[in-house]
């Protein structure tokens, strides 16, 4: 097996993200497409068998061209089946652990996939969609540069995108298009930052008023709809890490209950003070995890059913807190200062989603305030550049990223960083070996401000795709000028399957070509 | 029944296009949704009942809500049930005067939808899933303002959208999304600019050298898959109109067959004086018409099955002619000069298409060269604002219309100009009524230099929305201001069908939303 070299070499294949190790040959070997190609074991699980149906139109874009084909090709000299195969058949809703690693192997005559879980059965996959390309002149499908041995694993098991429903609504459809494109990259978590001061488009039972801070009645998302996208992102391997950015970015909150704020000129943070508030919190948690029952294998009966729950805690401005008189009393008895009150909100909605069994996210914040008082179990959302990464990790907390200083940060909202500044990100920059196995990931953050349904694939894509390489391959592959061809294809695949993603070469994301031309080109 | 009122008026519905003739009452009707809901008549053609499954989908996009709804409503009072009927099954390929109007019927107990082809059932169709909306609060379907009588039927009978694969190429995946875009605002025409200066990326059979003038050996179309195009356009009732622009715009072609061209300098326009270029314009026609056999009524076997075929003709510098030795010699044998040949070519090319049985469209400059010396079959497809649209018309040609003066074109690629631009267009400006008729309709017309998979949408829609109101719609519906939340209504929904429509009030077509908000606000 060999490392992907790091020069510039023509042989580098088109793949995208690189895999850990491959070798290839260069021999070209006709497919002989098929319903029958890919050849999974009986009874299969759902998530590989759904997929399945998903590859072979991804593979086979033309059809399987009928006898045509068969006609002028030797059979004995084509693939006829790609043999699929895993360890385990659970298929229970992907965590964190979740082993993504698989071995594919495409030989003269035969080709095999194996892989230990279902959700590596479906990374397999999509690195063999990649592999297949169509002669246009024959009218034929082939693999180029047989035989093909690849063993592949991502190097963070955390690799997400961040979309913001709370400033402008996105359709279910425009969700569910979303996590079609993160399963090109490989990309395995969608962070739902569900709400934000501006709207609360979710529908929470046990608080029926909630959702009237909602843009407008139709932008809204009954929970059927939502178990809908949660399950269609289960059976393409994506986790759905919701997030309830709170106490502050809160006011939508108010519309439906202004008793969980200070009062109605000074609406933010939530009211800190007020029981009403924390049975709010708990319910909403109780609704969206299952509470208890949903600890590591054993499927939460609630509405999503990741083990991380996403609680915010970031840019929380508490001057309303004081100047409210109820809470300003409640300050004065607990002997808090507005910041010890903002500590102690974080800590107890920690609390609550520990004790229903879940890991709770908070931004940098959160550890700002505790330090190493901050309860283990919290994963660290780390987005300011002045957080010091490494002295998180030694303080034995694990870690989501997405810092990076200007021009290098993964805010796709900033249109002026560009996919090779993206793509110069080393997470691990300046943190030592030892510790850097203790960051989980990172995430493209698409802030909605100025994305919404039309533009919000233009503006994730082609980015998030080197963010989706230096979170799945090996450190080494850094090179963006090696790294460009390989971009400018995947763009072109993304856009032959429907995927809106823009220009690899602009200087300002999501701009139009700037004239007319190949898409490998632009 | 009641033209829709001319006044800002609340109880004008948010239909969009609005009908010809509608009343309604004010009584909110809820609706069991179930599988059965939409109920024909046996044995009906595909392209109902194909249409019946997208509707389905499109008016209840919540599913069927199970038991739930059932137990606290109350069926006598909900509508169960939309009878639709027509009077002709035939489903073949729709043409230029496929009728498609319809006559829709909302009561209070039952629903009514009756048309005399497929064509105009789904006309109604869409008119009726924009009835449809949803109480997210109940969660149950509802019509309001029952009972509703609708009777409508187009205002032009040629409405379309014209794109661009010769400057960029655009995915199957992409057009198909066009063509279900374009039927949600009842246009059905896609007028597919195939071929320009940039690139030739369909593959013909008889000269299969052609489409080595692609952009790159994936960026092409098997006519596989644009059979696939067509079908998926005729299940939608909207027709393919290609064109095969000659003989300017046309250096792509000389890639595979340079004897096409003047010379390897001097490569435009397509040489006059080859008998090779009419072998191959003959051929390519009887390709893609099937020649004869296509004539109205017999299903044509040529890869496109509209009558209508365009043939280009604009913008032909012939400046090469002369310049090139053999046509030099051509023209002095033939006593033509240079524009004598263009008038030639133009016309020698339509004269193929009509032994064919089609009919040819062609840009303005072929009119201004012949004027009434021109075919009385061909579609004369104006463009430029010095045409005096009156007197095309006055001397007997039916005519396409894209034309008005800046800022009021239905040129998309024109970024500034807004949809109330767009809107305040009016087709007949300055034309008698008793010609007005003459008009078949109108294009809006997505150049595709700046435009490709990335913003092919994002640039079209919603301003095309303007125009397929203005060639629908009566021509009294014409204030922008009325129009307005018609507007914005329909982009949202739009969006929630997967259109990446961009908000409706930037003063720059597909630029992005300024801020966090709601879709009926931006």
């Amino acid at each position: 097996m060999l490392r992907p070299s790091l020069k510039v070499n023509a042989s580098v294949p088109l793949l995208f993200p690189l895999p850990k190790l491959f070798t290839h040959g260069s021999t070209a070997r006709t497919i002989l497409a098929s319903p029958t190609f890919f050849k999974g074991v009986s009874h299969m699980p759902r998530v590989v068998w759904s997929a399945i149906a998903r590859y072979q139109s991804l593979c086979f874009p033309h059809g399987f061209l009928g006898g045509n084909q068969q006609n002028f090709m030797n059979p004995s000299k084509a693939l006829t089946q790609l043999s699929i195969s895993m360890d385990s058949f659970d298929d229970s809703a992907p965590q964190i652990d979740t082993d993504e690693s698989y071995e594919l192997n495409v030989g003269y005559d035969s080709a095999t996939l194996h892989a230990k879980t279902p959700y590596g059965v479906l990374r397999g996959l999509e690195t063999f969609s990649q592999l297949v390309s169509f002669d246009y002149d024959r009218a034929q499908y082939l693999i180029e540069n047989v035989p093909w041995s690849i063993k592949d694993a991502p190097r963070f098991p955390h690799r997400g995108l961040m979309i913001d429903t709370g400033r402008h609504y996105l359709p279910i459809s425009v969700i569910k298009d979303t996590i079609d494109s993160l399963v090109y990259a490989k990309l395995n978590v969608l962070h739902w930052h569900m709400v934000d001061s501006q709207s609360f488009p979710l529908q929470i039972k046990s608080w029926p008023h909630l959702w009237k801070g909602a843009f407008s009645p139709s932008q809204r998302y009954l929970q059927a709809d939502v178990e809908e996208v949660v399950q269609y992102a289960h059976l393409r391997g994506v986790r759905v890490m919701v997030e309830f950015d709170m106490p502050g970015h809160a006011q939508s909150w108010c519309t439906g209950y202004p008793e969980v704020c200070p009062s109605e000129l000074c609406t933010t943070p939530l009211n800190v003070a007020s029981n009403k508030t924390w049975e709010l919190v708990g319910d909403l948690l109780q609704e969206m995890t299952g509470g208890r029952a949903s600890e590591p294998g054993n499927p939460s009966p609630g509405l999503f059913k990741d083990n991380f729950i996403h609680l915010g805690g970031d840019e929380v401005n508490t001057g309303c807190w004081p100047k409210t008189k109820s809470i300003a009393k409640w300050l004065r008895k607990h002997n808090m200062s507005a910041e010890d009150a903002y500590g102690y909100f974080s800590k107890r909605a920690a609390e609550i989603a520990i004790a229903m069994g879940h890991r709770p996210v908070q931004w940098s914040e959160v550890y700002d305030h505790f330090q190493t008082k901050l309860n283990k179990k919290t994963v660290v959302h780390i987005w300011k550049s002045n957080t010091n990464v490494s002295s998180v990790l030694a303080n034995g907390y694990e870690v989501i990223l997405n810092v990076g200083y200007w021009p290098k940060s993964w805010y796709l909202d900033n249109l002026d960083i560009n996919w090779t500044a993206v793509y110069s990100n080393e997470p691990c920059t300046n943190v030592p070996d030892s510790l850097c196995g203790r960051i989980l990931g990172g995430h493209g953050e698409m802030w909605g401000e100025n994305v919404d349904a039309s533009d919000l694939e233009s503006t994730v894509w082609p980015r998030m795709a080197a963010i989706a390489e230096r979170l799945w391959s090996p450190r080494e592959v850094n090179s963006a000028d090696q790294a460009t061809p390989r971009m400018e294809s995947f763009r072109c695949l993304l856009n032959s399957r429907g995927v809106r993603a823009a220009p690899v070469l602009n200087k300002m994301a999501r701009s139009a070509p700037p004239g007319p031309g190949s898409c490998y080109e632009q």
